[in-house]
């Protein structure tokens, strides 16, 4: 298998290839049936990046729409963050269900979210692991394989993608990211699921929060019908694209007045606490999130000059927030819920000189030395210039099908 | 590694990349350093052909001119034979000597043959056993890494190669045992071995004979001056070479003068069955060759038409002597010292309708399915033909340093 991989990696693998490793891949375990689900079945993936919260307000919100999100995430991997690791912040929650337990809480809530489980795609694991040591990771048809055997081992009816781009992505370019994400589209199409894909912006962070329950906040807080902007305009995109890929909606506007509905009526936010309930979480952390752990320790990085802020590096700021806790060295490291990075300015803001950029939310009893190390770190992450930069949108492209990618407006 | 390989394979290693492996490899176990030994130390090492039996008859000879052999030889591979096999046909021959006893037969022949031990170049066993399920065995880098570190480790002051070619040989056309030849000669110079290489014709078998029994005798006859002219030359220009890179000889006549009078006065032979004799052999089965164990059952292969025959395929009947049971499918098979074909006309020869080209020695009591199959293989391996084909010359290049290939005379 590690020669496979390397031959793979150097040769690369053909459309007809990558949809045969897909399935023989997506076949080596169990396939999620659902039989009590009724609703529409739909899930949402992310390549991965920095402050990358959507999945926690997505799900809630589209199961509030009427479909079904069987959702089964993953921990953070080098400087990305992971879903499981922002919902484990909530004393008791459960992200260990059994298969029968997982179906009860879809077909009640519409939204379950829980890890990987040995039964579902097990080559992926093995194969994975084997990629890792072997330095066979960056090979797009062996993304597009893991990607999608996980997710289609779901069941689900449709898949939306988002694929990330910038620095704080693992593809750097657009180039790359559309050749990703028009690989997912084709092969989920060959495999016999709808997929569409999202090219979105990872230059800079999503949202002012980089660490779990930091994170977890500011979900919450799109929950509630506030939020940042962008976190807020990507659950929308991405909740547009889900809707219309189940059929609940017909168009994007329709879709969008459903998912606004959703988040005003505070039915996204009710989805989002019975999910946690029916998973063992403790709610009272929910309904009120300064109950959730918090540093106790706050270092503030100013800006060294006047002018436009126009870099905020997501993987300067992810690598560090690994090293301040909220991530993981190593796969059985244990995680910080309340350490990370707070951003008080957004990329595109005109700053004065001294003015606070960040807070850097650390544990207590840190030393000297690594508080500045920390601090020159996160100084080395922000920008600032005379001249602002050009706007970046947020949705770069849309990717419906194999090889059409559509500009977004 | 399996991944490594697959890189290597697929990409190549440059001559200091393929030096650091075979250092590498080479320093993974013990170097054989035969501190009682005081003649120099010289080997030959053949990539495999078909009825090459040159190792049985050029140790002792190269020994009975003031040399020290100690050779690591190998057993049968796919459709080529091995020195093991042909040795063990002899009853009592040993192949496992212990470091010690190796080196006492060493310094008191001047030759000794064995097999592969635990402690020389392990790597090469590992790695080769990862090459042969990864398709990673036809990579001329691994392959000079595989031989270089094996030989090397006998800790010899001078190896010399026989690169075969043709359709018998690994190599199947000159361009490319040519690379071969270059790499070894040039890797093994830059590892601080002298290394000469021949490149031979290997598209007819070597002699008459191919299976175990049927080869230590014609190693016998040419041990004791006579034995098929083929044979003979070969062994007498790699014993040239053998005695030139330690010094034993300056010039190739004088080389070729030494190592004749050798076979003329009885003190090759008499060197082998010391050998045989230190390794715990029965040296009435070399005295009186006849007694080695014959197969019982004879089938004639007879010309089709009258002609030239210009092919005899050294591919086709390494295979068939494979099938009759002279070598292995899979490494712990064991072989049947008897079987294997004998040729009664070599190419070039010009034969009459009906007249016999080689007799099959198989095994009693084989079916008549069997035998008719094993016929119609043996047939196809003869081509006779109105014209005669261009004599093919058996040394084919002499490739002395780097790069600088010199034709032979």
């Amino acid at each position: 298998m590690s020669a496979w991989l390397m031959a793979a990696f150097l040769r690369g693998l053909d459309a007809g290839e990558t949809v045969a490793l897909t399935r023989a891949m997506l076949e080596s375990g169990k396939i999620l049936r659902l039989p009590s689900v009724t609703r529409p079945k739909v899930d949402k993936h992310s390549t991965g990046g920095v402050g990358d919260k959507i999945s926690l307000c997505l799900g809630p919100l589209v199961a509030a729409c009427g479909a079904a999100v069987p959702m089964i995430a993953g921990r953070g991997l080098g400087h990305t963050g992971g879903t499981l690791d922002k919902l484990e912040a909530i004393p008791g929650y459960d992200v260990h269900l059994s298969a029968s337990r997982f179906e009860k809480v879809v077909r009640e809530v519409g939204v379950a979210i829980i890890g990987q489980t040995a039964e579902l795609a097990p080559a992926d694991r093995r194969i994975y692991a084997l990629r890792d040591v072997t330095g066979t990771v960056a090979c797009i048809p062996l993304i597009v394989a893991s990607i999608l055997s996980k997710k289609l081992a779901e069941g689900i009816d449709a898949l939306v993608l988002d694929v990330k781009v910038g620095r704080g992505a693992f593809m750097a370019d657009l180039p790359s990211g559309r050749e990703l994400a028009r690989a997912l589209v084709s092969v989920g199409k060959s495999a016999g699921t709808p997929v569409r894909a999202l090219l979105t912006d990872m230059d800079a962070p999503l949202g002012l929060t980089i660490g779990n329950a930091l994170e977890l906040r500011e979900a919450i807080d799109v929950l509630r019908d506030g939020g940042p902007p962008d976190v807020r305009e990507l659950t929308l995109a991405l909740g547009e694209e889900m809707l219309i890929a189940v059929g609940l909606a017909s168009r994007r506007p329709a879709a969008r007045a459903r998912l606004l509905e959703a988040l005003r009526s505070g039915a996204a936010f009710e989805h989002f606490e019975r999910m946690v309930h029916l998973q063992g979480g403790d709610t009272r952390f929910v309904t009120d999130p300064r109950r959730l752990p918090r540093a106790s320790v706050l270092l503030e990085v100013t800006a060294p000059r006047a002018g436009h802020l126009v870099t905020v590096d997501a993987r300067i700021l992810g690598h560090l927030a690994v090293r301040l806790g909220a991530g993981r060295h190593r796969a059985e490291d244990p995680v910080d819920p309340a350490v990370g990075v707070e951003l008080l300015a957004r990329r595109g803001d005109r700053v004065e000189a001294g003015q606070p950029l960040a807070l850097l939310h650390v544990r207590r009893g840190s030393s000297r030395a690594h508080r500045e190390s920390w601090l020159r770190e996160a100084a080395s992450a922000f920008e600032v210039r005379a001249r602002p930069a050009a706007a970046t949108p947020l949705v770069l492209e849309r990717v419906l099908a194999r090889g059409r990618p559509g500009v977004a407006r």
